[in-house]
């Protein structure tokens, strides 16, 4: 349970089942927000948008009551119905359960800590067992561990329990301070982690973890109810190493102590995500008993400390598949010492167990139809099912989407345009460009779906010709010419907050297309592959904190995605992290994951006879 | 293979396959000797007992010519044969495979090292395997473990090989420097312990430990031949905190830190030993895979560092019953840090593995007619196989057969009266003591064994009554009363070294028939339990270091052990550390030790009803 103190308020929301305990008095928004829920607040939260729309489903204690904006925007009747905006509403006392529409969180969640989940049967790996076993007599002294042990073996089919030395060492005593009635909790059936006087209240907890190039996410979740606690995420610090997958491996491969350097830090991170944690819910770091953590190959030999250097040079070797599990202890993880971190399979070198985990939670083996998952990124894992078989593979797409090699390329942050609209005014005779700014202040930069917006509306526009050339007889204010580079001027430097105009060139439309490149490319080769037309496809879902952003018809028209109808696409956020919370929480989906890993095959898209052709045909705008 | 350099000699002793190298020019007395393998020599080592002789079974280099000592002994016919006398042969350059006799080494060989061992099929818990993978390549960049894993599992039939973290960060880098081709050193089929670039002559080593209260002693094994490489022992160094095991039990009841104490002197101890031997056979440290470790429940609690309080507060509950394996890292063993630390598993808190690994050694589950094991200590472990099932008991005899509470009473060491032989001479008119003194020199006290001849032989020639008591009425110059209590002097002052009569008294002879009586009625207990005469029982076992040295005759006289013919008894000596090495170099003798463990049925003899009647009966003297 939650340790709440007076003048706390708790509340679950849904549909991500998220807890958050908080002191009362403030706004939903700010509660919301502490707890790594990004709700929509497109005005600022001043009440003006509307678009922080939430929907109380059981209110068990005190809200404020309905402001001028709540009743100018949603009306008297919604706000009957439990409807609020989370920008006005306060939480003064009481437990509340809230569910918040898709549409109140999504569009500005631009860094995916959360994806959709599925509801699932609860088996986690770890489990408590309440042992009473009988006391020893002088005729049936029987040894202490094996008493617990038997009992153990009654309720579960097993052969054999370890137990930890420091923990088999203290049991003689707990059995007899807590008179014969422990709490025994068991990892996988079969090893002890820890053995305490029992406690009606006492929960075990588990963490899932995303470690990806960019940025870690930790989620706490109760394993007995399944329910998720409490979210937290930073900036992968190996940033500082290098900013994508490769020239980290560079870095790594020049020392022993580089590789060691970039284990602590990431190890650092991810204790400091689970100590912030911790000190929120007021749980132990004991009660912690289980990680699961997803990656891709990279991040899973720097986080273990496996020698990276081979991952780098063809073939490209993993120095392990897994599934790998250690105690915490051995990786200096802040959790039960004697609690196991586990890492799912990796497929390759590049297909890591981020895309496993991508594909488990959507169950893509039990696809009807034929079905493609495209996890965009720096690298970009793409996992198809036939059907009758499953291939993945991966494809370098490159910074360019993150911002990097771009004129004004930025992150997903503040201050960046992240949706643009361009149209031909007649009156005025120039293009006229809307935009959104991700906070909704002056824009500094573009971030990638910006961009895929401004390429593909400059191509639908007529400005770019399907090479990405900017046609010469075109006449606008915005089209200028720069040593000898052509550019188009997307918001002037008066209305910037870098004091400059905010331009894209034909460089910029270069280092997008051959992204955009690599990725449609190896989607086709991974076709071509299995003998498959895009036509054949049900289902394309896209994954990733990226891919949850950018504008599908936008991506369709410069070619990032094939050309089929926008029902079939699915986002599914950061499926990386349901996945490994859905192994985190079922033992059955663990070892399906594992069986999966097995039955997906893995392409080297890079070695196919037919890519080099296929990029150079995608290099086109369609 | 044991590295030899120039002017080296290389020695097998058998029976017992031990094997020494020592430099050139050494009496083989000396040789064996620094070898721990105790050849008689009780003249001293002057070539006139001729007790020392030994047989060269091959001889493959240069030995001296036969001295006079041993042309007078042996003649020239035995010499012929390949007999000498081992305090006069010098081995002065080559190998040797020598054949010590059995009476020219037990009688004099008073701390028990080592016990007789039977032929077995080898098939040790640790295994090399040499792996030599395919390279991966870009349309097969499997990972190096699974492909590691895979060869393995070629070879075994395996679900699942685990490897340490710091193993597997580095086996990429080990497999390309030793370019493809490596040993693997496997622990049952399913923990890797250890990866290395693949040596011809790579050889792993084992150990079997035996913690004995009062002695620790350590073999090592080549698990490639199963021969035994070198044997090293000393005194428990837990000593100095209880002279037993219960006074022990009460040093480390008192606190956490007594228990820690305790269990780094053990750990200490046996470190010593190990440095001891690896210094000598210049093996490494990290050749040494496995150790086997056994001995009675106290001293393995005391070992892990399991609270041991409740093994000494009835009904004397053990904290674990076992087989137990742990890291040698986790208990900071000297020999390879993966390596496995084995602890095959106890009966009860007064049955060690050390009983369980007497049994073993003899096999005690194919008896074909009911038979007995008494491992006699200050904590006596007897196992009766009916035929039909195997019971198991343990009786404090107390350390009165170690010298302890007697008034003369010493260890068997030098200067110890091992051996007495009294009878009246009619020309004197007086008792003529006869006696042994281990190392020949001057006594200095009387050990267990000579205690025992002395009350046999006093009882015998009419000086005690059946309740131990001196008859009054007898005259003789060795008899005499002081502070009311009646003694029997052995030894006179000038003969002794310590200036004083050497005597046994009343109280003296109680003490013994009080741990004698402990010792007959527990196993007249068990006999009653199971419904068994003496006269039903084949063989008797007598294992352990007392045990080896008794004078079988006179301990029936006393009524210590049954009386049935002496044809009957077997001594199987360190019987122990024979069964610890049986299991270390056997993973079908490991698997049946764990099923014999659970076939014995614990009796707590104590709790018997008829226990009481049958101890006071014993006390008498037959």
């Amino acid at each position: 349970m939650v340790r709440m103190s007076h003048g706390d308020i708790e509340v679950v929301f849904k549909p991500i089942e998220t807890r958050a305990v908080s002191t009362s008095n403030k706004v939903l928004l700010d509660v919301a927000r502490e707890c790594g829920i990004p709700v929509r607040a497109d005005c600022g939260g001043i009440g003006v948008c509307g678009k922080c729309r939430v929907r109380f489903e059981t209110i068990d204690g005190e809200l404020s009551k309905p402001t001028q904006s709540e009743l100018n925007i949603l009306g008297e009747k919604s706000i009957a119905e439990g409807y609020r905006l989370a920008c006005q509403v306060k939480l003064i006392s009481g437990r509340f359960i809230i569910y918040i529409p898709s549409e109140s969180i999504i569009q500005k969640y631009r860094s995916a800590d959360i994806g959709l989940e599925k509801p699932l049967v609860l088996k986690p790996a770890i489990n408590i067992y309440r042992v009473r076993p009988s006391k020893p007599t002088l005729n049936h002294p029987y040894p202490d561990l094996d008493r617990v042990v038997e009992e153990i073996k009654k309720a579960l089919a097993v052969d054999e329990v370890g137990i930890p030395l420091e923990i088999l060492r203290e049991l003689p005593e707990i059995l007899r301070k807590a008179d014969w009635d422990i709490d025994v909790v068991l990892w996988s059936g079969k090893k002890i982690v820890d053995v305490r006087p029992h406690i009606d209240s006492f929960k075990p907890y588990g963490l899932a973890i995303d470690i990806g190039t960019s940025r870690v996410v930790v989620h706490l979740v109760d394993l007995l109810s399944g329910e998720t606690i409490a979210i937290e995420s930073m900036v992968n610090p190996q940033t500082v190493y290098g900013a994508d997958i490769i020239s980290r491996l560079v870095y790594a491969s020049r020392s022993a102590e580089n590789i060691q350097k970039l284990h602590t830090v990431i190890v650092n991170s991810i204790n400091t995500l689970i100590e912030k944690i911790v000190n929120r819910v007021s749980i132990s770091l004991d009660q912690i008993y289980e990680a699961v953590v997803v990656c891709n190959t990279v991040m899973h030999h720097l986080f273990l400390g496996i020698e990276p250097r081979y991952l780098g040079i063809a073939p490209y070797t993993p120095g392990a598949r897994g599934p790998l599990h250690y105690e915490a202890r051995e990786l200096g993880l802040k959790m039960n010492k004697y609690g196991i971190v586990y890492l799912p399979p990796i497929i390759a070198g590049f297909v890591g167990s981020d895309a496993v985990a991508d594909a488990v939670s959507i169950d893509i083996d039990e696809c009807r139809e034929p079905c493609i998952l495209i996890d965009i990124g720096t690298n970009t894992e793409i996992i198809v099912n036939t059907g009758k078989k499953i291939v993945a593979g991966s494809t370098p797409a490159g910074p360019a989407f993150e911002g990097a090699s771009m004129s004004f390329g930025i992150r997903a942050i503040e201050g960046a345009i992240d949706q643009v609209y361009i149209y031909f005014d007649k009156s005025l005779g120039d293009y006229v460009v809307k935009y959104s700014v991700i906070g909704g202040k002056k824009p500094a930069g573009v971030c990638g779906s910006g961009y895929i917006d401004l390429v593909a509306n400059l191509y639908r526009v007529g400005v770019l010709n399907k090479r990405g050339k900017f046609y010469n007889d075109i006449k606008s204010s915005r089209i200028v010419k720069e040593n000898g580079l052509t550019k188009f001027i997307v918001v002037r430097a008066n209305e910037t907050s870098i004091g400059k105009d905010i331009a894209i060139d034909e460089r910029d439309v270069d280092n997008l297309l051959l992204a955009k490149a690599a990725i449609a490319s190896g989607l086709k080769t991974l076709l071509e592959w299995v003998d498959l037309e895009v036509n054949d496809i049900g289902k394309i879902y896209i994954a990733g904190s990226f891919g949850s952003y950018i504008n599908i018809e936008n991506a369709i028209t410069i070619g990032l995605l094939p050309n089929i109808s926008i029902s079939r696409y699915v986002f599914i956020g950061n499926a990386s992290i349901t996945g490994a919370k859905a192994i985190l929480k079922s033992r059955d989906i663990r070892d399906k994951t594992v069986s999966l890993s097995k039955r997906i095959e893995y392409v080297e898209i890079s070695a196919y006879p037919n890519f080099k052709k296929l990029f150079t045909e995608s290099l086109y705008l369609p």
